[in-house]
């Protein structure tokens, strides 16, 4: 590594792939963006390798060149767990996404036109493979751990699967190696929310015509799963923001508070993220198995990783990736020969609990950073 | 009881109430129906009066007038669990409904139009108070057990608290005092799937022009509450209807078995049920508190009750009334004096486990009913 690489060359940018991308379920891509950012500086066998969940962008914490909060501001920074003054940390915004990274919103070079549903079948692979182009194009070291969050989990498992140099230590974060069925329900009804919006205009919306109200219903059927039962009981119990003034007369409006929870997070959600990429992403999450990378062995897809050590973290109010799946994960890479430590943290706040609870999770992160 | 009371007068049926109904939210309908089945004779003392959850009709099990399969029909019947040559049972359309009782797809008396969305605002009490009512018109005696499933529980503790006299005996199955805020939110974003239909018209759909596509999602977005996601894993997994066959082409249509699944259930519920019948009696389930009868202390409610015993059935697995919510009501009951049977089943299929696993439920009901 020469000193221009140790510096603060890495801050924030877009990184364009020179080669298409060849695609896992077939086709390729032609002129791929792939959006990251970065905090700490590169000091050899220092850097971490993060991959998001399905909806946040590459901020995941605020630098100099974007002062704003990011989605883990607790977590990534000088002092904290993940210790930018140790680590260097470089998150990539999904392939498929809509910040930065080419997806569905983007524009098809051949066309000239936004791809919409013209985007290619999009696997989880074919996100790990874009980011792991994009190192390359930076020109970044071998990791010293690929991480990833939910999704993340799946795309820093694809990107073992299909890098087993590159990924010395692994941490995989409520997330599963394959999703099960509740799940890949759940994330079926909220693309069929979408789907049945007259506005989504079968994905050729045009731009600032976006199918809001399938977003909105598909946000919040997602919340369903992203949290937990017993947080909301005891957070809303049964506590109104209306009263039924109206004597006698039917309404079927906002009336109790989770409902206008709901509806704040289909506030906050909806104009952010392009309705193509959600359902492009949903989707690659029901249909990863890690497992097809050893024609369904996935303990012999783990024992081909070079992987030392790994970090499995679930939660055991988690209704999307439920703990059992985080302890089957541990269980398949110990038989694989890796060292593996595994966490079933009792939060309450469900599959979100890793952006919630910084104290808890960035306590065993960091214990485990620690030991690498 | 007269000798024409203990023959087979009852079968099937809807009562006109000859006077107005009031209604607990305030109002009152004209004109009101109750729709009714019965199976077994009146010889006194025998009379289990039973309310339905959401979506069922009256037609619980056949009968000589209806040899169609009922919803219950394994659980009522000679020689079955509730053995009808020796209980007569009379099962209640709820008020709201549209299988006979009066709904919001009834005739408005006042317009010649249906109700729609002019229907007054139900709550669990009309239910019971229309239930209430059609006995007196058919002259019924006393219940020996008054006994509800899901909402009917709910129905069956509103007319507990309404007409004490009237329930020596209380079963309620898979139900609760009142719902928790996930329950509310799966039910609020299946209403919100109605109403977002364009073809749900703000209610006012022309008959035969049902909102199908909102109708079908809340139908599905009901059932992530109606079973439970083991029991999913363990007869889905991962199978698919359908291996993607065009290489590197989105598509968004059915894959897995479990939407499949789904599919099906939806199938078989639109066309069969109204849409606005779904969001008043959903809504009914989110507004029901049967503390409200003792100004919030539910003890107090109880207590008052005339109710020697109660059965109390759950299901470990349900995600909509969790057995925590039995065990609450069962505490509640028994510091209220009422002598209490409360089983948690350990099935896998959620709250409607109470339609599936007749010889468990059969079992612990027949066994109730063998000590009254």
């Amino acid at each position: 590594m020469n000193d221009q690489e140790k510096g603060s060359l890495l801050t924030r940018g877009v990184v364009r792939l020179p080669e298409p991308l060849r695609l896992y379920r077939g086709g390729e891509l032609q002129e791929v963006d792939v959006a990251y950012e970065s905090w700490g500086n590169l000091t050899g066998g220092n850097l971490i390798l993060l991959f998001t969940g399905l909806s946040p962008s590459a901020h995941a914490a605020s630098s100099l060149v974007d002062r704003s909060q990011g989605w883990w501001e607790g977590m990534i920074g000088p002092d904290k767990p993940i210790d930018t003054r140790r680590w260097c940390v470089v998150c990539l915004n999904s392939l498929g996404s809509c910040f930065g990274s080419t997806g569905p919103a983007s524009i098809n070079p051949r066309s000239g036109e936004p791809y919409r549903l013209d985007f290619p079948a999009l696997a989880v692979e074919d996100i790990a493979r874009a980011g792991y182009a994009a190192c390359q194009v930076l020109k970044l070291p071998r990791p010293r751990m690929v991480m990833g969050l939910s999704l993340g989990g799946m795309s820093a498992l694809a990107f073992a699967a299909q890098f087993p140099e590159a990924v010395p230590n692994l941490a995989i974060i409520s997330a599963a190696a394959h999703a099960w069925p509740f799940a890949i329900a759940i994330r079926s009804l909220q693309r069929e929310a979408i789907r049945s919006d007259p506005a989504w205009e079968c994905g050729y919306y045009a731009p600032g015509k976006a199918p809001v109200n399938g977003m909105r219903l598909a946000r919040k059927i997602g919340m369903l799963s992203y949290r937990s039962p017993e947080e909301w009981r005891q957070r809303f119990g049964r506590s109104r923001v209306r009263q039924d003034t109206s004597r006698g007369v039917a309404s079927f409006g906002i009336e109790f508070e989770v409902e206008s929870y709901l509806e704040a997070h289909a506030d906050r959600f909806v104009g952010r993220f392009d309705a193509n990429s959600y359902l492009y992403l949903s989707h690659t999450m029901d249909l990863f198995d890690v497992a097809e990378h050893g024609n369904g062995d996935v303990i012999e897809v783990f024992r081909r990783l070079q992987t030392e050590q790994a970090l499995i973290i679930g939660v055991a109010s988690d209704l999307l990736f439920p703990p059992e799946q985080q302890r089957q994960l541990a269980r398949w890479m110990r038989q694989a020969g890796i060292r593996v430590t595994c966490e079933i943290l009792p939060n309450l706040q469900g599959h979100d609990s890793f952006l919630i609870d910084i104290e808890r999770f960035g306590g065993v992160i960091s214990g485990f950073l620690d030991g690498l």
